[in-house]
Parts: C-alpha cells; structure tokens; sequence
C-alpha cells in the first residue's frame, strides 16, 4: 500500500534552508518505495538570507515557502493549512533552516521556541500514532516538541557532544550513531539519522537518509 | 583509481537553474564510486529569476555561480578559471538553466549561442580525449558545442521531437532513451540520458544519473 509522507523543508540551501542533498536523498527513497510524497513548507519569511559562495548575509529577503518550493519543482504547500490526518508519516531533512526558520534553536539552544505550524503538525502526527523521521540537526525539533513535553523521545544528532547535551536538556536521550545508521524510537516512532552532522559526503547523507525512509515506512 | 570530475551548474532550481534532483543525483552517484567531485559555475548573472512557487519571473537579480552553490555547499569554482587539465572527466544535469543561463537555447534553439566559458571547457575536455556526460536538456549542449563543428554527436533527450528536431539541426543524431537509460557515443565519449525530460520521478532520475555517471567514468 503507497503511503502517503509529509516532507517539511525549510528553504533551500544548507546555510540558510534546507540541506540540499538531504533533501533530495528523502525524496528518491522515498519514491524508490512508491510513496505519496507531498512537500511543505510554512509561509514566512527566512530569519536570514546566506550568500552560500561567501557566507555572508545577503540584505534582499527570501521567504520559506517560495525557496523550499525549488526543491520540491514547485509542488509545494503550506504546512499551516495542510492536516495530519491526511498523512501516513512526515520526514524533515536538516540544514540550518531547520534551526532558524522552523524553531530557533540556533539562536536560543534549548529554550528555542518552534514555529508554529511545525508545532502543531509535528504534535497531531504524534498523537495519531504516525511516525516523524528527522534528519541532521532536524532532531532538535522532536526534542524541542517531544522532549519537552515529557515523551522521552530517543534521538540522533551524530556524536557532537555540545548538541547532545542541549537535547538532553530538552528531555531527550540521545544515542550516537555513524552517518549511515539510524536511531529508531519504537515506542515514539520517531526516527533519526545524522547526515551531514557527521557524514563525509553525498554518497553517506544517501545511505542515510535511505534507511531512515526504510524505518519511517516500516513504523507507518 | 579516483577520478577527478567537474560538475558544471547553472544555478539552482529547475526553472531558471540546475535541477536540484538531477545534479544532486550526480553528485551522490560520483561520490559512491570515490571520484573527486569539483563543483564549477559560470560567474554571471541568471538569465532570469523565476519564483518557483508561482512560476512568475522575480525582479531581483541572482547570479549563476552564487545560487549554484547551494548546491554545491559552498564548495565551488568559477567555471571561467578551471583548467580541463585537472579533470577527467564533466558531468553537466539538466534544469531550465542549462538552456538559459549555459547557452540560449531556449531562446533561439538550433541558433543558440554558448556561454564562453562553457564553450571553452567543454571543447578543451573533448580534444583532450575526456568524457562528458549531460542530462536532461543539458545535451543541447553537446549539440551546439560538438555538432556545429561537424562531429556528428549521437545524444538522447528522452522522446520530445520537437527537441530532438533541432538537435539534428546542429548536426547531432538523435536517440529515444527511457529514463532510467542512457545514450553512449564512444566514439565522441559523451553520454546523455532523459532524467527529467521524461522521468516521473527522483527515483528514475537517480536511476539514469547513476547509470549517466557509471558509463563515464568507464571512459574516463
């Protein structure tokens, strides 16, 4: 049965979005296994615009949603207005979009407040009994919306002990894993990778973010 | 033994750069088989900038090298100070950019003119007897480069006659290919598969990306 998935970017570009490769491994395995891939992104402006030649800001603003839609060949809507409940899982790739524009936890670490939108979706696929897979520094978010709330969630951030640290402040356990591996949290359905936290290139963030799908569709 | 390969991007987006899926396609493909991946753009600015949210043209300016980089994660050269020298081999994805930004194509088909750079590297590429590899509509390239200068390059962009028509206008044999397929002229080393030009999705695309970066690196 084709299973329908949420994929929940935050831009377009590692920098400032959602990392590229990352998201684009998500999407071929995720097709690889016939699924209904809907993208969405919430409709607000970038916290920054990253020119990724030179990383400097760039002053000309860029909105979520419309650089988010690049990625997904512009078929693309907004998460404010898409519903759970018709999803059989949602997956987020990392980049540092995921830490800017969905919650802020580049800026405020564990006290990051999450975009609303990405609250709220996040929430009614957990208390449906859906699974969320999340990649790179994209775990914060299930720490900041789960963790937070008491769910224990078990996650991956790779090996960097700073992050780690910061999840467990948001009332997670983390595990640490190779790029190639996941952690999988049965009882939360929940479902991490670290990507280009850890990984060398392209051909790893693949091997990933492959197995991640392979979990999430496993727990849906 | 690693081979060094140059990817060649013309942006990032489908509709006014290099599309996302296919060149990130490539660059997990290479990156499996260990070859030395070097991203290059050309260092002028986009033809067009086009909201890939609405498809309306944006009035802001982007330039080719820059938004390329996001891809490419920073890691990126300008096209126009490569040596073919240091490479064996050039990948070039598909994507609205190569038939806009690369060369005009899109605007005046058979009578296209080629980015010099792009001009320049690819031909120094062929005389010294290395493989290219081009997919989607980026063979148009192939076409303008090699067939006007009368060596009769056998190319796939899918089944499109209308396209394939003005391929043959510049001297090159066209050849239908499926997506997961590709065309290999040995004798010219280059090889050319549809990706999004027929493919219904990431998971075809990868598939002949992967398959496009196999056969090349074979003749590298």
């Amino acid at each position: 049965m084709s299973r329908k998935v949420a994929v929940i970017l935050s831009g377009c570009g590692v920098y400032d979005g959602s990392e590229i490769h990352e998201a684009v491994s998500i999407l071929i395995a995720l097709d690889k296994r016939k699924a209904q891939i809907t993208c969405l992104a919430p409709d607000i402006p970038q916290v920054t615009t990253v020119n990724h030649r030179t990383k400097e800001k760039e002053t000309h603003p860029r909105n979520v949603l419309t650089e988010a839609a690049r990625i997904a060949r512009g078929k693309i809507a907004d998460l404010a207005s898409a519903n759970a409940a018709d999803f059989d899982a949602a997956i987020l790739p990392g980049g540092f979009g995921a830490a800017i524009n969905l919650c802020s936890f580049a800026a405020d670490g564990a006290n990051c407040k999450v975009e609303p939108s990405v609250e709220k979706f996040l929430l009614a696929m957990h208390n449906a009994g859906k699974p969320v897979g999340l990649a790179c520094i994209a775990p914060v978010l299930a720490a900041a919306v789960f963790g937070r709330q008491g769910m224990n969630p078990e996650l991956t951030i790779g090996t960097d002990a700073g992050a780690a640290d910061k999840l467990r402040q948001m009332g997670a356990k983390h595990q640490d894993r190779s790029p190639t591996d996941v952690c999988v949290d049965a009882r939360n359905k929940i479902v991490t990778t670290p990507c280009y936290m850890t990984a060398a290139g392209p051909w790893e963030v693949f091997q990933g973010a492959d197995k991640l799908v392979e979990e999430v569709l496993k727990l849906a």
